[in-house]
């Protein structure tokens, strides 16, 4: 790439020293190049992610398992990034120290926003021969220059960090919410909220705390460059877990779906706190800076904003879902399924965004939208856009998580900001696999007190284990690179998450053997059992048909649809927390939102009837009881114990919980919500 | 949006004011700004989006035909950009010139790429109460200010032109070449490059004519401020069309698939043909700006240029879709269809990135890429990834298209490069109605002398009325406003382009009747006549059934689907150009790149038959000929006219042409290629 760029500047030089036609045209030359080089750095990438896509599937077809997608990103990364860093020579920016005129007075106690240099006024311009005309130049703010002496502006195939935040991040996560299975979530909601917000928190701040201890055991100078709050950042930015192989493994050895929900549930819930939970660091950070002792007041604050900021960006998302879902409901705009899908994809991205302008967090925001989406509209679209919203975000989503995953290994060799420092990089893995434990065995003991039925020692082992650190933790470490401390923080949690996918990642088969978990048959329903469902011959044209008037997002199969529901005893006994939810859920929420039965008008009370028949289609009259409870299984919280269970069920119960509806509706007709 | 802003910048510098801790949190509160001002105006354009959504539907619903989504995207986006404007109050840039440090030596005639600034250094800071401390800032280039006294950079809810070219376009122009009906734009072939082609070049060159002869009129600061070549670049600008509106109504009202045909395929050469004649004429004036005359071996150069760049252009996106097809037909991918349209998005994307590395046209490699994708790589993808690929160019050709038009109308009011001149405006006008009339009146007569059949008069004249001027217009005229007279093109453009898609969209329906072009039956087949074709009750399920094993892209529909075919008689004759085609096209292209029959061992001379059997897989030996005609009934270009035509056929012949495959085929069994 840098051969490619030395050489066109030579030439752009030579045009320009040969034509001397003013400095128009070296300026338009220079914008083309600019842009050629733009386009060079996402070609690279392109290739490298087409490159991945041809491997994975030699990989699929070979049947290799111990290599997942994502590892193969970071690796092909690796290499790509070796090689742009060591085989090309660099590129040099041209830089001029300036000074303001002299007559320059200025109001603000911050930089301009905007320079204006006259070129070449009463500089001493080498090249003599073409007299260059006077002209004024624009200059943009761009940062600050810690470290004056190095040239620290020569990226090569970088980007801007926030791209990560506004552009990379939101429709992975959106798909998570997308494809959360809504009936495991909230069967164990009290474990994962627990693991997830608690968890976070302890996690955050016994890495913090163990390494504020490590860094005053190290050199001086590097003590003296961090501060607690540094290392609590540090703590939150690694806490978030992203354990993508090995729920991609867990889908093709189909391992228990209670297993699973938990250790998707707590990656996705974990990605929000620990973006909330760095924020309101920072905002400490921001407010009390002056004084570095604890401050009561502050840290109450920096609480205050943490719950603040996640239920109020919570809201916003669940919100704009709901609108959508009430468009949806009230309009006919399900007879345009472009336009539906336009609607759907609109509002999601507006959830986003509306929670950044009002300084909350865009992906939470995201995260509960998604949610919100499928929980309610999903169940108004029309098949067409239930199909291509999902295959949308699906494909959204692979490309997203491959090409942060791709950048984690260029980057290790191209990003200018790097710090490797030993000590912190080994006290950064000690203590990260520290903060898991800490995460996971506390809580599950604490969990089984309350909890029946208790999660058992291999699974608490296989949470542990799923610590993987991914794409959440690298955004955030790349976000502000200033200081020394903080690059030593992303170079060490580059290293991590290179880690964690590739080795942990690896070895996560050997694991669940090791551990003893079961794993579902696999000899019938091979479609179910790869990691894509959407394989599928292209006879087998049924399956499009059979999908189409299923509510769940099919094809979300990293997510949580693949493990087979196993028929499990109906001994379990149901959440409170999951109880009180279902009630309002169903006799007030769904019924407003979708055009589920019973409608308002059977669940309002007497005085409310007349507003309950305005929000109540006919629709919702007309249809019989027994399409929606079909058309509708997955987005059940719960189903009633009276129930009567099938006898023809499975006999593996590991997991002693409830009943999977869709088995149970088989032999039941009649409202069982 | 701007009140906000204001009321921000006043809170931000009390806090800075209050506080006196530095300018780090000054400068992180400004970053945060930043980012949420960013983000309003993504809501602003997200909201104007939604709203453009909602209102096609509710006129959708309500059968209004008299104006199209693109022109109500350009209205609301009128609305909104004269609020921001007028509403709102400016947001003022800060600055300060500057002046090289005094011992700078610097060796290019070019502006360096980076200004260093001390700050606040010797500058006299009127807040005098916080101590500032000294530290270096970097500022980028951004542009040369070629009015000092205007503070130009004052941009509200204005992107950088770029971004249309490198994102928005890309996909609508993709979109374009994969769901051109290639049966029709084959049949057509001529005349659609005779129009677009020499059209295109002719209508630059006496809009450019007239415009300078208008020019030379007009009050002498405006005469001066044009040269020839500058209205020569808006005789090209202006002279691609867009006929949106046009064809969405064709398509509601069933109007002749030939006339279809011929102005899609035009609009779509067109663009290309425009952006890479704009170029040539932009190197002309790069090279030879320094004399003002006509120069033969210059204009030569140009010419060269032109054909140069559009026909490597043509063979780099023409060979990544023959690569993807490549890719598809030997490995198995299509078994996991998430991998296979990942592939197929990042090959495609390449193909314009490539194109852009090399400096040549993306979107006209796009465009060929698209049209190769459709041709080949589609037959051999999953039905899964046929269906992912077409909905997910649909959605974002729909977003990017309604984007463009609804900045088109914002940025009327925001983007303060606009330069109102009456006289060039009503100049503009004029010229462009003449450009389009030579365009079409005079060639069609030419075409006729060898047609047969020959283009009606009425014909003629819709052909002329279809010439709405659109994104591509305005993406040319958005690119350089450095001079006075690029920026009253760009005023002139803007409102061409709001003229034409809101007056002449709306007078289509009205056009048609007075030009009594005949239009299909709209009774029966309701779902065909909708401009979505995707309009289905949720109960009509065969229909995805039905679409998945067709191999024309069935969805999109403002391309070319949804206009019937038309029974015609076996009376016409095929051209040379596309007999020979089609011959190489059957023969070698698709045994090669799919797995059409017949196989390449079948259609090589003898002596290539070991090649020809490594390249033929074993599923194009085995499957019959009948399931490939029918799978494969639009790809063809022409059908033999030795065929049998079914008696059953609409008499309706008002465009004596060949008759359809799709129709034939029913009677027909046996390879027809």
């Amino acid at each position: 790439m840098n051969i490619f760029l030395n050489f066109a500047s030579i030439l752009l030089y030579l045009a320009v020293q040969c034509q001397g036609s003013g400095t128009d045209i070296a300026l338009d030359a220079k914008a083309t190049l600019l842009h050629r080089i733009d386009s060079l750095n996402l070609l690279i990438y392109t290739c490298l992610l087409t490159l991945t896509v041809l491997t994975i599937w030699v990989f699929k077809h070979r049947r290799v398992s111990w290599l997942h997608e994502t590892g193969l990103a970071v690796i092909y990364g690796l290499i790509v990034g070796a090689i742009i860093r060591y085989a090309a020579s660099t590129n040099q920016v041209t830089y001029i120290n300036v000074h303001p005129a002299p007559d320059t007075k200025y109001n603000l106690s911050v930089p301009p926003d905007m320079l204006r240099l006259h070129f070449p006024d009463k500089m001493q311009v080498s090249s003599g021969d073409a007299p260059v005309p006077n002209k004024t130049y624009a200059y943009s703010f761009r940062g600050e220059i810690v470290n004056v002496e190095q040239n620290e502006i020569d990226l090569k195939a970088t980007f801007d960090p926030e791209i990560f935040f506004n552009i990379i991040l939101p429709p992975i996560i959106f798909h998570a919410g997308y494809c959360l299975k809504r009936k495991y979530f909230f069967r164990n909601l009290g474990a994962i909220l627990t693991f997830a917000m608690v968890g976070t928190a302890l996690s955050a701040l016994v890495i913090g705390s163990l390494m504020y201890g490590c860094v005053q055991l190290m050199p001086a100078s590097l003590a003296s460059s961090f501060t607690f709050l540094d290392t609590l950042y540090f703590g939150a930015l690694i806490s978030p877990t992203d354990p993508l192989t090995v729920l991609a493994i867990f889908s093709q050895l189909k391992v228990d779906v209670n297993l699973y929900a938990m250790i998707f549930g707590e990656s996705v819930l974990n990605d929000a706190v620990a973006l909330v939970l760095s924020g309101a660091i920072q905002n400490y950070e921001l407010r009390y800076s002056n004084d570095g002792g604890f401050e009561i007041t502050a840290f109450l604050g920096a609480i205050g904003d943490f719950i603040g900021i996640f239920s109020l960006s919570l809201l916003v998302g669940a919100l704009m879902g709901c609108l959508t879902a009430l468009m949806t409901k009230f309009t006919h705009v399900r007879e345009w399924p472009l336009l539906e899908s336009a609607l759907f994809v609109l509002m999601s991205y507006a959830a986003f965004l509306i929670a950044e302008v009002c300084e909350l967090t865009g992906v939470v925001a995201v995260l509960f939208c998604g949610i919100c989406q499928a929980h309610y509209t999903y169940n108004n679209l029309s098949s067409d856009s239930r199909n291509r919203t999902k295959q949308l975000f699906e494909l959204l989503n692979f490309l997203a998580e491959n090409f942060i995953f791709t950048y984690i290994g260029v980057s290790m060799f191209t990003f200018p900001k790097h710090h490797f420092d030993p000590w912190f990089i080994i006290a950064g893995f000690v203590t990260s696999v520290l903060g898991r434990a800490v995460n996971i065995y506390p809580l599950s003991f604490l969990l089984n007190l309350g909890r029946k039925p208790p999660i058992p020692m291999n699974f608490q082992h296989m949470l542990f284990f799923s610590g993987l650190r991914g794409a959440m933790s690298f955004a955030l470490a790349i976000r502000n690179t200033v200081s020394e401390a903080r690059q030593a923080m992303l170079t060490t949690t580059s290293l991590i998450v290179i880690a964690t996918v590739v080795l942990q990642g690896g070895a996560a088969t050997h694991a669940l053997a090791y551990l003893r978990i079961p794993t579902g048959e696999s000899g019938n329903d091979e479609n179910d059992a790869l990691p894509y469902r959407d394989v599928r011959s292209p006879a087998d044209l049924g399956f499009g048909l059979r999908n189409m008037d299923s509510t769940q997002p099919a094809s979300c199969d990293r997510a949580a649809d693949t493990p087979r529901d196993r028929g499990e005893g109906s001994t379990g006994q149901k959440a409170r927390l999951a109880r009180l939810w279902g009630a309002v859920d169903s006799k007030l929420l769904k019924p407003l939102l979708t055009h589920a039965r019973p409608p308002l008008t059977e669940t309002l009370p007497a005085f409310m009837r007349p507003l309950a028949r305005v929000l109540t289609t006919t629709h919702q009259y007309t249809q019989g009881d027994n399409s929606l409870r079909r058309t509708d299984s997955d987005s059940d919280l719960c189903i009633d114990e009276q129930h009567p269970i099938p006898t023809s069920i499975d006999p593996q119960q590991i997991w002693p919980g409830l009943v999977d509806t869709r088995i149970s509706v088989e032999g039941i007709t009649g409202s069982n919500i």
